[in-house]
């Protein structure tokens, strides 16, 4: 596995791999890398020829209160999984090199962006797609692939890349979780040992609600209602529990028939910020 | 020459020349193609094997009252000038190729964009900046060449390739002019005879600002006024006569030696909205 810290390097091995007739696949991430990382590289590897992992902690999609300076950081381990799950490049530029002080140029997607995690951090997603947009100028990828974890990132995305044509396909990974449920997150870290089993009510609410609707409930404040109530026996602190069509991110009230929809949420316990999310035919 | 109107069909054929070896240069027009835009496209022969040049008329970048909709254009014309000027691919996308009616996706350049045709003209970089984007996605240039007469925009462009590391090149083409002076401009089939005549002392003023600087002059009010009189003596209504620093925008007061300056206009003859501008050094 290659290390690359430099933009113009990058740019250049990216080139050469195209005109050798390589896919390129990229998987961007934030590094502290897990399982789920971990499989979005093999996802990339079954995709591509070639595979660039990009790790940037990216200071433009924190908000102001939010974890950046504290975001965990280990590059020796991430540079072993990375290499381990397939890494072919692992592109790990500084702040400095991805910004400069008079950086002026923003990527923002309208609409999909005013609800759910965007509106819970309302520069977020100007930050994502920045970030994204010059990780593909970077590296050039013929496949992409992130995480189902990051919902509406992946819609967001992908409808950043329809609008502006970027020649590139996206792959949205499903979610890997722990045993008891917990979806992976480099976040989870943070989580002391009772917010850590508390958790896992999260995903037992996903679960609720597929049991609710599959068993013909179609009233999404039921739903809602009764994904809160179990939430809500723990500490965890809700932000949002929401129930949207998949591609639009529009409320339903009533779930019609055949519809797509994305049951997401976010919730803290104490201080540490986590989502979920699944996404059913009703 | 080649006539391509889909974006898939361009992106395959730009993917093609590269892996060729070819170097790409495009040049983005909006038609109604004259000697100014062939300039460009021989300039872009200069500096790379396959010429791409666009035809777009841009419906973003206009605003709600401005002249999208008689913008002239005349694509018989345009194809045999843009061929005998050197084009090798003609790429005349629809309004519905490009935009789709869920179109969410715009990039912006902050700060650059707040002042001088960005303040009389609030959406038209955003519309510029994102066109732009979508075109280096679709044709995937080495080399890019833009006209010197839309000074803001070329500043604005060069910000948003190095923010959003767009791998190409920007060349910036010098305004090429009537015999009388006149700025080519698409706009100038708007005018009416007299209109014609009169709108000479657009750059009959730039000329006395870079003679008045010649001369030791260094306060920027006196040379606007001198300007500004000067305009005046005609039916021109004055839009902004500004004089800037040619990088960052900022206005000066008193000019600094060694200073690169622009020194831009906009004026109205009737309904016809005019710019012009030149950069020199103090």
């Amino acid at each position: 596995m290659k290390m690359v810290s430099t933009i113009a390097e990058m740019q250049r091995l990216a080139d050469d791999l195209r005109c050798q007739g390589k896919r390129i696949g990229v998987v961007p991430t934030m590094g502290y890398l897990h399982e789920g990382h971990l499989s979005l590289i093999k996802i990339a590897r079954q995709n591509a020829d070639s595979i660039i992992t990009t790790i940037f902690v990216n200071p433009t999609q924190f908000g102001p209160d939010e974890d950046f300076a504290k975001y965990p950081r280990d590059l020796d381990r991430d540079t072993k999984l990375a290499e381990t799950a397939g890494t072919d490049i692992l592109f790990v530029p500084s702040a400095e090199e991805m910004y400069r002080d008079d950086h002026f140029t923003y990527v923002t997607v309208e609409k999909l962006t005013d609800v759910l995690e965007g509106k819970a951090r309302p520069m977020h997603f100007r930050g994502v797609t920045t970030i994204v947009t010059k990780l593909f100028n970077i590296t050039k990828p013929h496949v992409a692939v992130f995480g189902q974890k990051d919902a509406q990132q992946a819609i967001v995305i992908e409808r950043m890349i329809r609008d502006l044509n970027f020649d590139l396909r996206i792959i949205v990974a499903p979610i890997v979780r722990d045993n008891d449920g917990l979806a992976m997150s480099s976040r989870n870290v943070y989580l002391c040992q009772r917010e850590r089993i508390e958790s896992t009510v999260l995903s037992q609410s996903l679960r609720l609600a597929e049991t609710l609707i599959a068993q013909g409930e179609r009233k999404c404040s039921t739903v809602i209602s009764e994904m809160t109530k179990l939430i809500t026996t723990t500490s965890a602190k809700i932000d949002y529990v929401s129930i949207v069509d998949a591609e639009t991110l529009r409320e339903y009230i009533t779930l019609p028939s055949g519809a797509r929809v994305l049951i997401s949420l976010a919730a803290r316990f104490g201080t540490t910020r986590l989502i979920d999310n699944t996404i059913i035919t009703v």
